[in-house]
Protein backbone atom coordinates (compact mmCIF):
# COMPACT_ATOMS: atom_id res chain seq x y z
CA UNK A 1 0.00 0.00 0.00
CA UNK A 2 3.07 2.42 0.43
CA UNK A 3 2.55 2.83 -3.52
CA UNK A 4 -0.54 4.13 -3.18
CA UNK A 5 0.10 6.62 -0.22
CA UNK A 6 3.09 7.79 -2.56
CA UNK A 7 0.59 8.40 -5.34
CA UNK A 8 -1.88 9.72 -2.93
CA UNK A 9 0.77 12.16 -1.94
CA UNK A 10 2.03 13.44 -5.42
CA UNK A 11 -1.73 14.26 -6.08
CA UNK A 12 -2.46 16.21 -2.93
CA UNK A 13 0.91 18.10 -3.04
CA UNK A 14 -0.30 19.15 -6.85
CA UNK A 15 -3.67 19.97 -5.36
CA UNK A 16 -2.61 22.38 -2.53
CA UNK A 17 0.22 23.71 -5.22
CA UNK A 18 -2.95 24.72 -7.27
CA UNK A 19 -5.08 25.80 -4.35
CA UNK A 20 -2.51 27.45 -2.21
CA UNK A 21 -1.86 29.96 -5.38
CA UNK A 22 -4.85 30.16 -6.57
CA UNK A 23 -6.01 31.82 -3.35
CA UNK A 24 -2.52 34.02 -2.47
CA UNK A 25 -3.32 35.24 -6.56
CA UNK A 26 -6.64 36.16 -5.04
CA UNK A 27 -5.37 38.56 -2.43
CA UNK A 28 -2.67 40.10 -4.17
CA UNK A 29 -3.84 42.42 -7.19
CA UNK A 30 -0.75 42.94 -8.72
CA UNK A 31 1.36 40.09 -9.94
CA UNK A 32 0.79 36.17 -10.76
CA UNK A 33 2.98 33.22 -10.44
CA UNK A 34 5.06 32.17 -12.81
CA UNK A 35 5.70 28.10 -13.37
CA UNK A 36 8.92 26.86 -14.32
CA UNK A 37 9.68 22.95 -14.58
CA UNK A 38 13.09 21.47 -13.86
CA UNK A 39 14.27 17.76 -14.06
CA UNK A 40 16.62 16.11 -11.90
CA UNK A 41 19.46 14.07 -13.36
CA UNK A 42 18.91 10.88 -11.52
CA UNK A 43 15.63 10.72 -12.03
CA UNK A 44 11.95 13.14 -11.12
CA UNK A 45 11.72 16.96 -10.99
CA UNK A 46 9.93 19.58 -9.71
CA UNK A 47 7.47 22.00 -10.73
CA UNK A 48 8.51 25.63 -9.56
CA UNK A 49 5.77 28.76 -8.89
CA UNK A 50 7.07 31.82 -8.20
CA UNK A 51 5.35 35.52 -7.61
CA UNK A 52 7.87 38.49 -7.74
CA UNK A 53 7.05 42.33 -7.65
CA UNK A 54 3.57 41.98 -5.98
CA UNK A 55 1.66 44.53 -3.98
CA UNK A 56 1.08 42.03 -1.43
CA UNK A 57 3.80 39.69 -1.80
CA UNK A 58 6.96 40.35 -2.88
CA UNK A 59 8.32 37.06 -3.07
CA UNK A 60 6.20 33.88 -3.13
CA UNK A 61 7.38 30.72 -4.27
CA UNK A 62 5.21 27.28 -3.80
CA UNK A 63 7.16 23.98 -4.67
CA UNK A 64 6.39 20.55 -5.77
CA UNK A 65 8.52 17.93 -6.26
CA UNK A 66 9.03 14.54 -7.04
CA UNK A 67 11.92 12.65 -7.04
CA UNK A 68 13.50 8.76 -7.41
CA UNK A 69 16.22 6.83 -7.92
CA UNK A 70 19.44 5.85 -6.12
CA UNK A 71 20.33 6.88 -3.11
CA UNK A 72 22.09 9.62 -3.21
CA UNK A 73 25.95 8.73 -1.17
CA UNK A 74 25.62 12.26 0.87
CA UNK A 75 21.88 10.35 2.02
CA UNK A 76 22.87 7.34 2.45
CA UNK A 77 23.14 7.76 6.06
CA UNK A 78 20.99 10.25 6.83
CA UNK A 79 17.99 8.32 5.69
CA UNK A 80 16.49 5.67 7.91
CA UNK A 81 15.95 2.39 6.27
CA UNK A 82 18.29 0.33 4.35
CA UNK A 83 17.51 -0.13 0.70
CA UNK A 84 19.35 1.66 -2.23
CA UNK A 85 16.32 3.56 -3.75
CA UNK A 86 14.51 6.12 -2.60
CA UNK A 87 11.58 8.43 -3.85
CA UNK A 88 9.82 11.70 -2.17
CA UNK A 89 7.43 13.63 -2.96
CA UNK A 90 6.67 16.80 -1.38
CA UNK A 91 5.27 20.71 -1.36
CA UNK A 92 7.30 23.47 0.01
CA UNK A 93 6.42 27.31 -0.07
CA UNK A 94 8.53 30.60 1.56
CA UNK A 95 5.58 33.89 1.28
CA UNK A 96 7.58 37.08 1.64
CA UNK A 97 4.39 40.09 2.13
CA UNK A 98 6.09 43.55 0.53
CA UNK A 99 4.22 44.92 4.05
CA UNK A 100 6.46 44.60 7.18
CA UNK A 101 2.96 44.57 8.81
CA UNK A 102 2.38 41.04 7.33
CA UNK A 103 4.26 38.02 8.62
CA UNK A 104 6.71 36.21 6.50
CA UNK A 105 5.15 32.52 6.66
CA UNK A 106 7.14 28.71 5.70
CA UNK A 107 5.71 25.34 5.36
CA UNK A 108 6.63 22.13 3.85
CA UNK A 109 4.69 18.73 3.89
CA UNK A 110 6.30 15.62 2.17
CA UNK A 111 6.51 11.78 1.85
CA UNK A 112 9.81 10.09 1.56
CA UNK A 113 9.95 6.24 1.07
CA UNK A 114 13.53 4.00 0.75
CA UNK A 115 12.72 0.55 0.66
CA UNK A 116 10.21 -0.64 2.18
CA UNK A 117 10.10 2.07 4.58
CA UNK A 118 7.92 4.97 4.27
CA UNK A 119 7.56 8.58 6.56
CA UNK A 120 6.18 12.06 6.32
CA UNK A 121 7.44 15.13 7.00
CA UNK A 122 6.74 18.95 7.57
CA UNK A 123 4.75 21.91 9.09
CA UNK A 124 4.65 25.44 8.67
CA UNK A 125 5.68 28.42 11.14
CA UNK A 126 5.32 32.22 11.12
CA UNK A 127 7.91 34.81 11.29
CA UNK A 128 6.49 38.27 11.81
CA UNK A 129 8.56 41.06 11.36
CA UNK A 130 5.96 43.47 14.11
CA UNK A 131 4.51 40.88 16.03
CA UNK A 132 0.19 40.96 16.26
CA UNK A 133 -0.05 38.71 19.75
CA UNK A 134 -3.69 37.71 17.47
CA UNK A 135 -2.09 36.44 14.64
CA UNK A 136 0.43 34.76 16.25
CA UNK A 137 -2.39 32.43 18.94
CA UNK A 138 -4.24 32.14 15.95
CA UNK A 139 -1.92 30.41 13.42
CA UNK A 140 -0.92 28.35 16.11
CA UNK A 141 -4.59 27.10 17.48
CA UNK A 142 -5.80 26.82 13.44
CA UNK A 143 -2.81 24.34 13.54
CA UNK A 144 -3.23 23.34 16.74
CA UNK A 145 -6.98 22.31 15.50
CA UNK A 146 -5.83 19.91 12.76
CA UNK A 147 -3.38 18.10 14.90
CA UNK A 148 -6.78 17.85 17.67
CA UNK A 149 -8.74 16.35 14.87
CA UNK A 150 -5.88 13.45 13.62
CA UNK A 151 -5.04 11.64 17.11
CA UNK A 152 -2.71 8.78 17.19
CA UNK A 153 -0.91 10.66 14.44
CA UNK A 154 -0.07 14.22 15.55
CA UNK A 155 1.01 15.72 18.38
CA UNK A 156 0.73 19.76 18.29
CA UNK A 157 2.74 20.29 21.92
CA UNK A 158 5.27 18.28 20.63
CA UNK A 159 5.47 19.44 17.40
CA UNK A 160 5.07 23.07 18.44
CA UNK A 161 8.30 22.05 20.49
CA UNK A 162 10.35 20.80 17.76
CA UNK A 163 9.69 23.56 15.65
CA UNK A 164 10.70 26.13 18.42
CA UNK A 165 13.66 23.88 18.92
CA UNK A 166 14.45 23.67 14.70
CA UNK A 167 13.78 26.87 13.99
CA UNK A 168 16.68 28.67 16.08
CA UNK A 169 19.83 30.80 15.33
CA UNK A 170 22.15 29.88 17.99
CA UNK A 171 24.48 33.06 17.25
CA UNK A 172 21.53 34.86 17.60
CA UNK A 173 20.29 33.03 20.15
CA UNK A 174 16.94 33.95 18.75
CA UNK A 175 14.33 31.48 17.00
CA UNK A 176 13.57 32.83 13.55
CA UNK A 177 9.64 33.21 14.54
CA UNK A 178 6.98 32.46 16.74
CA UNK A 179 6.99 28.60 15.49
CA UNK A 180 4.48 26.70 14.48
CA UNK A 181 4.67 22.96 13.98
CA UNK A 182 7.49 21.06 13.14
CA UNK A 183 7.74 17.09 12.79
CA UNK A 184 9.93 14.34 10.88
CA UNK A 185 9.61 10.70 10.31
CA UNK A 186 6.76 10.08 10.98
CA UNK A 187 5.72 6.41 10.12
CA UNK A 188 2.27 5.65 8.41
CA UNK A 189 0.24 5.28 5.27
CA UNK A 190 -3.78 6.92 5.09
CA UNK A 191 -4.01 7.63 8.40
CA UNK A 192 -1.08 10.14 8.38
CA UNK A 193 -1.62 11.39 4.44
CA UNK A 194 -5.01 12.37 5.98
CA UNK A 195 -3.35 14.61 8.63
CA UNK A 196 -0.85 15.99 5.94
CA UNK A 197 -3.82 16.53 3.57
CA UNK A 198 -6.04 18.54 7.17
CA UNK A 199 -2.98 20.31 7.82
CA UNK A 200 -2.07 21.45 4.29
CA UNK A 201 -5.52 23.10 3.54
CA UNK A 202 -5.37 24.58 6.99
CA UNK A 203 -2.47 26.81 6.22
CA UNK A 204 -4.83 29.00 4.34
CA UNK A 205 -6.74 29.26 7.31
CA UNK A 206 -4.18 29.87 9.41
CA UNK A 207 -2.49 32.32 7.00
CA UNK A 208 -4.69 34.40 4.70
CA UNK A 209 -6.79 35.81 7.46
CA UNK A 210 -3.81 37.27 8.96
CA UNK A 211 -2.41 38.64 5.63
CA UNK A 212 -6.27 40.24 5.27
CA UNK A 213 -6.16 42.20 8.22
CA UNK A 214 -2.74 43.25 8.04
CA UNK A 215 -1.87 44.53 4.56
CA UNK A 216 -3.42 47.69 4.59
CA UNK A 217 -1.90 48.78 7.86
CA UNK A 218 0.51 51.95 7.20
CA UNK A 219 4.03 51.75 7.71
CA UNK A 220 7.26 53.64 6.97
CA UNK A 221 10.85 54.09 6.64
CA UNK A 222 11.46 53.06 9.90
CA UNK A 223 9.46 49.73 9.72
CA UNK A 224 10.42 48.98 6.15
CA UNK A 225 14.48 48.96 7.04
CA UNK A 226 13.65 46.73 10.26
CA UNK A 227 11.12 44.40 8.04
CA UNK A 228 14.62 43.95 5.63
CA UNK A 229 17.18 43.48 8.16
CA UNK A 230 14.80 41.06 10.05
CA UNK A 231 15.04 39.55 5.99
CA UNK A 232 18.93 38.94 6.53
CA UNK A 233 18.08 36.82 9.81
CA UNK A 234 15.89 34.42 7.96
CA UNK A 235 18.65 33.99 5.00
CA UNK A 236 21.01 33.80 8.14
CA UNK A 237 18.97 30.73 9.35
CA UNK A 238 18.72 29.49 6.01
CA UNK A 239 21.54 29.44 4.78
CA UNK A 240 23.80 28.39 7.91
CA UNK A 241 21.42 25.61 9.90
CA UNK A 242 18.61 24.82 7.55
CA UNK A 243 19.20 21.32 6.66
CA UNK A 244 17.05 21.00 3.59
CA UNK A 245 18.91 24.34 2.06
CA UNK A 246 22.40 23.24 2.96
CA UNK A 247 21.45 19.93 2.24
CA UNK A 248 19.89 20.56 -1.35
CA UNK A 249 22.89 23.28 -2.05
CA UNK A 250 25.53 20.74 -1.42
CA UNK A 251 24.23 17.48 -3.23
CA UNK A 252 23.38 19.48 -6.41
CA UNK A 253 19.92 20.19 -6.03
CA UNK A 254 17.61 22.69 -8.35
CA UNK A 255 19.61 26.00 -6.84
CA UNK A 256 16.79 27.99 -8.50
CA UNK A 257 14.15 26.50 -6.59
CA UNK A 258 15.85 25.55 -3.16
CA UNK A 259 16.72 29.40 -2.74
CA UNK A 260 13.39 31.08 -3.77
CA UNK A 261 12.74 30.78 -0.24
CA UNK A 262 15.26 33.32 0.01
CA UNK A 263 13.63 37.13 0.64
CA UNK A 264 14.20 40.27 -1.99
CA UNK A 265 15.33 42.81 -1.10
CA UNK A 266 17.58 41.98 2.14
CA UNK A 267 19.51 44.23 4.32
CA UNK A 268 22.62 43.29 6.69
CA UNK A 269 23.12 46.99 8.64
CA UNK A 270 26.04 46.94 11.27
CA UNK A 271 25.18 46.98 14.55
CA UNK A 272 21.44 47.37 14.31
CA UNK A 273 19.25 47.79 17.44
CA UNK A 274 16.13 48.18 17.84
CA UNK A 275 15.16 51.13 20.48
CA UNK A 276 14.34 49.55 24.05
CA UNK A 277 11.09 48.81 24.63
CA UNK A 278 10.56 49.65 20.91
CA UNK A 279 7.77 47.15 19.17
CA UNK A 280 10.50 46.33 16.91
CA UNK A 281 11.86 44.94 20.69
CA UNK A 282 9.49 43.73 21.82
CA UNK A 283 9.03 41.55 18.47
CA UNK A 284 12.67 40.07 19.02
CA UNK A 285 11.89 39.65 22.78
CA UNK A 286 9.31 37.46 21.44
CA UNK A 287 11.36 35.13 19.34
CA UNK A 288 13.88 34.65 22.15
CA UNK A 289 11.70 32.55 24.81
CA UNK A 290 8.75 30.77 22.80
CA UNK A 291 5.60 31.39 24.37
CA UNK A 292 2.24 29.34 24.77
CA UNK A 293 0.49 30.81 21.93
CA UNK A 294 -2.65 28.84 22.39
CA UNK A 295 -3.42 30.59 26.04
CA UNK A 296 -6.68 32.83 26.52
CA UNK A 297 -4.84 36.19 27.21
CA UNK A 298 -6.24 38.82 25.40
CA UNK A 299 -4.69 40.80 22.08
CA UNK B 1 61.21 34.05 19.26
CA UNK B 2 57.47 32.85 18.66
CA UNK B 3 56.18 35.67 21.33
CA UNK B 4 58.21 38.73 19.52
CA UNK B 5 56.72 37.40 16.29
CA UNK B 6 53.06 37.42 17.46
CA UNK B 7 53.68 40.97 19.37
CA UNK B 8 54.99 42.00 16.09
CA UNK B 9 51.74 40.81 13.95
CA UNK B 10 49.46 42.65 16.82
CA UNK B 11 51.29 45.66 15.91
CA UNK B 12 50.93 45.28 12.23
CA UNK B 13 47.39 44.18 12.44
CA UNK B 14 46.95 47.77 14.29
CA UNK B 15 49.09 49.71 11.90
CA UNK B 16 47.69 47.99 8.86
CA UNK B 17 43.78 49.08 10.29
CA UNK B 18 45.18 52.23 10.72
CA UNK B 19 46.37 52.90 7.53
CA UNK B 20 43.81 51.16 5.61
CA UNK B 21 40.91 53.05 7.17
CA UNK B 22 42.81 56.63 6.79
CA UNK B 23 43.16 55.61 3.12
CA UNK B 24 39.83 54.62 2.27
CA UNK B 25 38.52 57.95 4.40
CA UNK B 26 40.60 59.12 1.38
CA UNK B 27 38.63 58.59 -1.49
CA UNK B 28 35.16 58.59 0.51
CA UNK B 29 34.16 61.97 0.80
CA UNK B 30 30.70 61.37 2.83
CA UNK B 31 31.86 58.87 5.30
CA UNK B 32 34.09 57.62 8.08
CA UNK B 33 34.66 54.70 10.08
CA UNK B 34 33.12 54.23 13.49
CA UNK B 35 34.94 52.08 15.70
CA UNK B 36 33.50 49.18 18.85
CA UNK B 37 35.84 47.24 20.50
CA UNK B 38 34.64 43.84 21.65
CA UNK B 39 35.68 41.37 24.18
CA UNK B 40 35.92 37.39 24.03
CA UNK B 41 34.67 35.90 26.80
CA UNK B 42 37.71 33.43 26.92
CA UNK B 43 40.83 36.32 26.46
CA UNK B 44 41.36 38.76 24.17
CA UNK B 45 38.87 40.52 21.74
CA UNK B 46 38.78 43.02 18.94
CA UNK B 47 38.49 46.04 16.83
CA UNK B 48 35.48 46.53 14.45
CA UNK B 49 35.73 49.61 12.40
CA UNK B 50 32.68 49.53 9.80
CA UNK B 51 31.87 52.53 7.64
CA UNK B 52 28.24 52.60 6.20
CA UNK B 53 26.36 54.15 3.54
CA UNK B 54 29.13 56.04 2.03
CA UNK B 55 29.02 57.28 -1.54
CA UNK B 56 32.13 55.21 -2.64
CA UNK B 57 31.78 52.61 -0.08
CA UNK B 58 28.03 51.47 0.83
CA UNK B 59 29.91 49.03 3.70
CA UNK B 60 33.60 48.34 4.56
CA UNK B 61 34.52 46.53 7.25
CA UNK B 62 38.20 46.53 8.61
CA UNK B 63 38.76 44.45 11.86
CA UNK B 64 41.80 43.45 14.07
CA UNK B 65 41.60 41.02 16.78
CA UNK B 66 43.88 39.64 19.72
CA UNK B 67 42.14 36.38 21.21
CA UNK B 68 44.01 34.03 23.35
CA UNK B 69 43.23 30.94 25.87
CA UNK B 70 42.06 27.06 25.91
CA UNK B 71 41.56 25.51 22.83
CA UNK B 72 38.02 25.76 21.99
CA UNK B 73 36.16 21.98 22.09
CA UNK B 74 35.34 22.73 18.57
CA UNK B 75 38.87 24.29 17.35
CA UNK B 76 41.32 21.14 18.86
CA UNK B 77 40.92 18.59 15.79
CA UNK B 78 40.78 22.15 13.27
CA UNK B 79 44.44 23.91 14.93
CA UNK B 80 47.51 21.84 13.94
CA UNK B 81 49.74 21.20 16.64
CA UNK B 82 48.22 19.73 20.28
CA UNK B 83 48.90 22.05 22.76
CA UNK B 84 46.13 22.90 25.07
CA UNK B 85 46.30 26.81 24.86
CA UNK B 86 46.19 28.79 21.85
CA UNK B 87 46.41 32.67 20.81
CA UNK B 88 45.34 34.74 17.17
CA UNK B 89 45.70 37.81 15.71
CA UNK B 90 44.48 39.36 12.77
CA UNK B 91 43.23 41.95 10.41
CA UNK B 92 40.31 40.93 7.73
CA UNK B 93 38.36 43.79 5.92
CA UNK B 94 35.98 43.36 3.41
CA UNK B 95 34.55 46.32 1.16
CA UNK B 96 31.38 46.96 -0.51
CA UNK B 97 31.43 49.66 -3.12
CA UNK B 98 28.45 51.72 -3.80
CA UNK B 99 28.98 51.58 -7.63
CA UNK B 100 28.81 48.67 -9.41
CA UNK B 101 32.16 49.19 -11.61
CA UNK B 102 34.02 49.40 -8.63
CA UNK B 103 34.60 45.62 -6.94
CA UNK B 104 34.43 44.25 -3.78
CA UNK B 105 37.34 42.70 -2.61
CA UNK B 106 38.29 41.04 0.98
CA UNK B 107 41.65 41.02 2.62
CA UNK B 108 42.79 39.02 5.62
CA UNK B 109 46.28 38.22 7.47
CA UNK B 110 46.55 36.57 10.40
CA UNK B 111 48.79 34.57 13.02
CA UNK B 112 47.41 31.57 15.00
CA UNK B 113 49.85 30.06 17.65
CA UNK B 114 49.31 26.81 19.73
CA UNK B 115 51.78 25.72 21.95
CA UNK B 116 55.10 25.57 20.62
CA UNK B 117 53.94 25.71 16.78
CA UNK B 118 52.94 29.00 14.77
CA UNK B 119 52.01 29.94 11.74
CA UNK B 120 50.63 32.49 8.89
CA UNK B 121 47.40 32.54 6.58
CA UNK B 122 45.59 35.53 5.28
CA UNK B 123 45.43 36.59 1.63
CA UNK B 124 43.64 38.87 -0.47
CA UNK B 125 40.87 38.68 -3.25
CA UNK B 126 38.98 40.81 -5.61
CA UNK B 127 35.11 40.36 -6.88
CA UNK B 128 34.36 42.70 -9.78
CA UNK B 129 30.59 42.45 -10.72
CA UNK B 130 31.49 44.38 -14.35
CA UNK B 131 34.43 42.92 -15.17
CA UNK B 132 37.37 45.32 -16.55
CA UNK B 133 40.17 42.95 -16.98
CA UNK B 134 42.68 45.77 -16.59
CA UNK B 135 41.68 45.51 -13.12
CA UNK B 136 41.95 42.12 -12.51
CA UNK B 137 45.40 42.00 -14.05
CA UNK B 138 46.74 45.20 -11.83
CA UNK B 139 45.15 43.44 -8.72
CA UNK B 140 47.18 40.18 -9.68
CA UNK B 141 50.13 41.73 -10.61
CA UNK B 142 50.82 43.88 -7.41
CA UNK B 143 49.99 40.64 -5.09
CA UNK B 144 52.70 38.68 -7.66
CA UNK B 145 55.21 41.14 -7.19
CA UNK B 146 54.74 40.75 -3.45
CA UNK B 147 55.34 37.46 -3.21
CA UNK B 148 57.97 37.64 -5.90
CA UNK B 149 59.81 40.18 -3.41
CA UNK B 150 59.87 37.25 -0.30
CA UNK B 151 61.14 33.81 -2.68
CA UNK B 152 61.51 31.24 -0.25
CA UNK B 153 58.13 32.25 1.64
CA UNK B 154 55.42 33.05 -0.98
CA UNK B 155 54.24 31.71 -4.02
CA UNK B 156 52.30 32.99 -6.52
CA UNK B 157 51.22 30.61 -8.51
CA UNK B 158 50.14 28.07 -5.89
CA UNK B 159 48.39 30.92 -3.66
CA UNK B 160 46.82 32.12 -6.84
CA UNK B 161 45.63 28.25 -7.30
CA UNK B 162 44.40 28.02 -3.84
CA UNK B 163 42.24 31.34 -3.95
CA UNK B 164 40.58 29.67 -6.58
CA UNK B 165 39.80 26.58 -5.40
CA UNK B 166 38.95 27.98 -1.67
CA UNK B 167 36.25 30.88 -3.28
CA UNK B 168 34.13 28.81 -5.24
CA UNK B 169 30.49 28.00 -4.89
CA UNK B 170 29.87 24.55 -6.09
CA UNK B 171 25.97 25.18 -6.34
CA UNK B 172 26.17 27.93 -8.90
CA UNK B 173 29.09 26.64 -10.45
CA UNK B 174 31.23 29.87 -10.04
CA UNK B 175 34.15 31.27 -8.49
CA UNK B 176 33.60 34.27 -6.23
CA UNK B 177 35.16 36.33 -8.06
CA UNK B 178 38.55 36.86 -10.04
CA UNK B 179 40.92 35.53 -7.37
CA UNK B 180 44.32 37.07 -5.81
CA UNK B 181 46.30 34.94 -3.59
CA UNK B 182 45.42 32.80 -0.31
CA UNK B 183 48.02 30.83 1.91
CA UNK B 184 47.34 28.80 5.66
CA UNK B 185 50.05 27.15 7.84
CA UNK B 186 52.90 28.84 6.34
CA UNK B 187 55.10 28.33 9.26
CA UNK B 188 57.82 30.37 9.84
CA UNK B 189 58.67 33.94 12.10
CA UNK B 190 60.07 37.05 10.42
CA UNK B 191 60.31 36.01 7.46
CA UNK B 192 56.75 35.23 6.76
CA UNK B 193 56.21 38.53 8.97
CA UNK B 194 58.06 40.58 6.47
CA UNK B 195 55.90 39.14 3.58
CA UNK B 196 52.78 39.51 5.30
CA UNK B 197 53.69 43.13 6.20
CA UNK B 198 54.87 43.50 2.65
CA UNK B 199 51.49 41.83 0.74
CA UNK B 200 49.00 44.11 3.92
CA UNK B 201 50.82 47.30 2.96
CA UNK B 202 50.41 46.22 -0.85
CA UNK B 203 46.61 45.52 -0.55
CA UNK B 204 46.54 49.49 -1.06
CA UNK B 205 48.50 49.83 -4.00
CA UNK B 206 46.25 47.27 -5.54
CA UNK B 207 42.85 48.10 -4.80
CA UNK B 208 42.91 51.91 -4.41
CA UNK B 209 43.78 52.58 -8.44
CA UNK B 210 40.75 50.63 -9.17
CA UNK B 211 38.39 52.66 -6.95
CA UNK B 212 39.84 55.50 -8.52
CA UNK B 213 39.51 54.68 -12.03
CA UNK B 214 36.06 53.29 -11.63
CA UNK B 215 34.55 55.45 -9.02
CA UNK B 216 33.23 57.92 -11.53
CA UNK B 217 31.85 55.68 -14.19
CA UNK B 218 28.14 55.83 -14.58
CA UNK B 219 25.84 53.25 -14.23
CA UNK B 220 22.02 52.76 -13.94
CA UNK B 221 19.06 50.75 -12.42
CA UNK B 222 19.91 47.36 -14.81
CA UNK B 223 23.95 47.09 -13.10
CA UNK B 224 22.13 48.16 -9.92
CA UNK B 225 19.98 45.06 -9.60
CA UNK B 226 23.03 43.04 -11.04
CA UNK B 227 25.47 44.10 -8.25
CA UNK B 228 22.74 43.30 -5.58
CA UNK B 229 22.26 39.91 -7.03
CA UNK B 230 25.68 39.44 -7.09
CA UNK B 231 26.03 40.15 -4.17
CA UNK B 232 23.73 37.81 -2.96
CA UNK B 233 26.49 35.25 -4.31
CA UNK B 234 29.04 36.70 -2.00
CA UNK B 235 26.53 36.14 1.03
CA UNK B 236 25.74 32.94 0.15
CA UNK B 237 29.48 31.96 -0.27
CA UNK B 238 30.18 33.55 3.00
CA UNK B 239 27.34 31.77 4.88
CA UNK B 240 27.36 28.36 3.38
CA UNK B 241 31.09 27.87 2.72
CA UNK B 242 33.30 30.07 4.29
CA UNK B 243 35.24 28.64 7.17
CA UNK B 244 36.03 31.59 9.01
CA UNK B 245 32.49 32.63 8.82
CA UNK B 246 30.57 29.30 9.73
CA UNK B 247 33.26 28.69 12.36
CA UNK B 248 32.71 31.73 13.68
CA UNK B 249 29.29 31.78 14.01
CA UNK B 250 28.90 28.36 15.43
CA UNK B 251 31.64 28.66 18.16
CA UNK B 252 30.19 31.78 19.85
CA UNK B 253 32.38 34.54 17.82
CA UNK B 254 31.85 38.24 17.89
CA UNK B 255 28.33 37.91 15.38
CA UNK B 256 28.38 41.97 14.45
CA UNK B 257 32.16 41.59 13.53
CA UNK B 258 32.05 38.31 11.60
CA UNK B 259 29.13 39.21 9.71
CA UNK B 260 30.53 42.90 8.74
CA UNK B 261 31.36 41.18 5.44
CA UNK B 262 28.02 41.11 4.36
CA UNK B 263 26.87 43.47 2.11
CA UNK B 264 23.84 45.60 1.83
CA UNK B 265 21.61 45.83 0.28
CA UNK B 266 21.27 42.61 -1.16
CA UNK B 267 18.63 41.07 -3.57
CA UNK B 268 17.45 37.74 -4.37
CA UNK B 269 15.45 37.73 -7.47
CA UNK B 270 14.28 34.01 -9.23
CA UNK B 271 15.61 33.26 -11.96
CA UNK B 272 17.53 36.27 -12.91
CA UNK B 273 20.14 35.51 -16.22
CA UNK B 274 21.89 37.87 -17.90
CA UNK B 275 21.18 38.61 -21.59
CA UNK B 276 23.68 36.61 -23.73
CA UNK B 277 26.85 37.98 -24.66
CA UNK B 278 26.28 41.09 -22.39
CA UNK B 279 28.87 42.25 -20.24
CA UNK B 280 26.94 40.61 -17.37
CA UNK B 281 27.39 37.30 -18.79
CA UNK B 282 31.14 37.62 -19.86
CA UNK B 283 31.32 38.19 -16.27
CA UNK B 284 30.49 35.85 -15.00
CA UNK B 285 31.87 33.50 -17.39
CA UNK B 286 35.51 34.66 -16.59
CA UNK B 287 34.18 33.65 -13.13
CA UNK B 288 33.69 29.80 -14.63
CA UNK B 289 37.05 29.40 -15.57
CA UNK B 290 39.75 30.80 -13.70
CA UNK B 291 42.14 32.47 -15.81
CA UNK B 292 46.26 33.82 -15.71
CA UNK B 293 46.16 37.11 -15.46
CA UNK B 294 49.80 37.93 -15.37
CA UNK B 295 49.87 37.60 -19.43
CA UNK B 296 50.07 39.90 -21.26
CA UNK B 297 46.80 40.45 -23.48
CA UNK B 298 45.82 43.74 -23.38
CA UNK B 299 42.60 44.70 -21.88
Amino acid sequence: MAGDVFDSMVTLATELQTLICGSLEGVEPDAVFESTHWERGGGGGGHTRVLQGGSVFEKAGVNTSVVYGAVPPGLATELPGDGETFRATGISLVLHPRSPMVPTTHANYRRIERGEHGWFGGGADLTPHYLFEEDARHFHRVHAEVCAAHPGVADYPSWKQACDDYFYLPHRREHRGVGGIFFDHVEGGDDVLAFVAGAGHAFLDAYLPIVRRRMATGYGDRERTHQLVRRGRYVEFNLVYDRGTTFGLRSGGNVESILMSLPDPVRWVHEHEPEPDSWEARTIAALREPRDWLGSTPA
